[in-house]
């Protein structure tokens, strides 16, 4: 990873960016895929919009992207795109959605960047850098007591009962000052010291690679429900804490 | 309810954000209500804002405010206003709250407005002359079959055992897809054709007064969860329609 690494990813931000905007609260066409989730024409067009750039910029590099697939394979250094994660809240015309961008360098997340292209809000992080917004250093807040954190999930259709059952029994334990929605605006929200605790499941690589390096640059920590860190192989339980001291309990709470 | 009743609203919308728009991300003061609810000093701040122009401007009007109460208990004319309806999203850094601003007359909504102060983005309606969004003409969507419809709650700790239940039984019907948080920035997007349903329970009258106009303005329906219009007595169930004939499937799909 070079420097030269993060400006490509600003830039490719930028080009999903200019592929979004024009479609925010307007026209396009939408399907379902398989696991029934919706993707439509921004989705694709952002993420053809970032595939073009790589292919010409680093041709070597390995592509892992939410609508169109795998390139390269097995390449150590490989870009993983999800164009809109939170593609229902654009539907819905809320600025809450972002484009997620990582790089993993043997199959842990070294780069990530989060950019809401209608608000202007970009979060950026390289490992052992810091994480800024717009730009500027942040930090997660301090949390010393766990009934004191604010809790934060995208939605409970994610969960399966039992995990439902987890969430619920550490959301007990907090402030129950439940935050919904918001996919990985959220996790930009704790790296900023706003939240205090993520929680989901059923995430994918492209939908966490990026958040980690941003999460974990702020002061944070990300883990699944076991307390593993997040690498290619994660089963899609994700944690994020502004404090990496509530970690053991939160494990406990979560049973 | 007068053309001046409208710009006095829009003046109130505009104080409000004034005060909020600094707090924004920064730093505050925090209580809970009896109800364990949150409550902010921007809460304070805006509505105290507010009811300092409604008092020198209206002296005569009634006031129903969320965090200061009533004044003027029994006029004709009663300003509904919750400085900022959606307070955790306001805590977590998330431009999806609003200040909610209702000119009410013998008990039934007249004027509503949706400020969100920091995206700049404003609903206003008055009864018979239909919604605007930042002074442009809105309408919702058609929605052809309920199967179609995308629908939004605040979140699911809203709802009571049996509420959870009749909204899991819409949402079956729906697209099953779900937009979780929003508060009254979901009606403004269904107001715009975003959002085809929202549905929700626990709602105060300062919590759904503003959306009537705004919804009916713009060609939907507000209702409870019987089908009745909402007015000072309802129940705290709402719906709101972007189709107003999809009212009776709904009605059924809750049972």
């Amino acid at each position: 990873m070079t420097p030269a690494d993060l400006e490509l990813a600003h830039a490719l931000a930028d080009a999903a960016g200019n592929a979004i905007r024009p479609m925010f609260r307007g026209q396009w066409d939408q399907e379902r895929k398989a696991d029934r989730s919706p993707v439509t024409e921004a989705d694709k067009a952002a993420e053809a919009a970032m595939r073009a750039i790589l292919e010409e910029r680093r041709p070597d590099d390995g592509i892992i992207g939410e609508e169109y697939g795998t390139r390269n394979e097995g390449a150590g250094r490989q870009w993983v795109l999800d164009p809109i994660d939170g593609t229902i809240s654009f539907m819905a015309g809320r600025p809450i959605f972002g484009t997620l961008i990582a790089l993993m360098q043997d199959g842990w997340p070294v780069l990530g960047v989060i950019n809401q292209p209608v608000a202007g809000e970009r979060w950026a992080a390289r490992i052992g850098e810091g994480t800024t917004f717009n730009g500027k250093p942040v930090k997660t807040r301090a949390c010393k007591e766990l009934s004191d954190a604010t809790i934060a999930s995208s939605g409970p259709q994610y969960f399966t009962g039992e995990q439902g059952a987890a969430f619920m029994s550490l959301a007990a334990q907090t402030s129950q000052i439940m935050v919904w929605g918001g996919d990985c605006y959220n996790y930009g929200l704790l790296a900023g010291g706003h939240l205090d605790v993520v929680c989901e499941a059923g995430l994918k690589l492209y939908d966490y690679a990026a958040l980690v390096p941003i999460v974990e640059g702020a002061g944070g920590l990300m883990s699944d429900w076991q307390g593993n860190p997040l690498d290619a192989n994660s089963d899609g339980t994700v944690l994020a804490l502004g404090e990496p001291a509530r970690l053991e309990e939160v494990l406990e709470a979560m049973g």
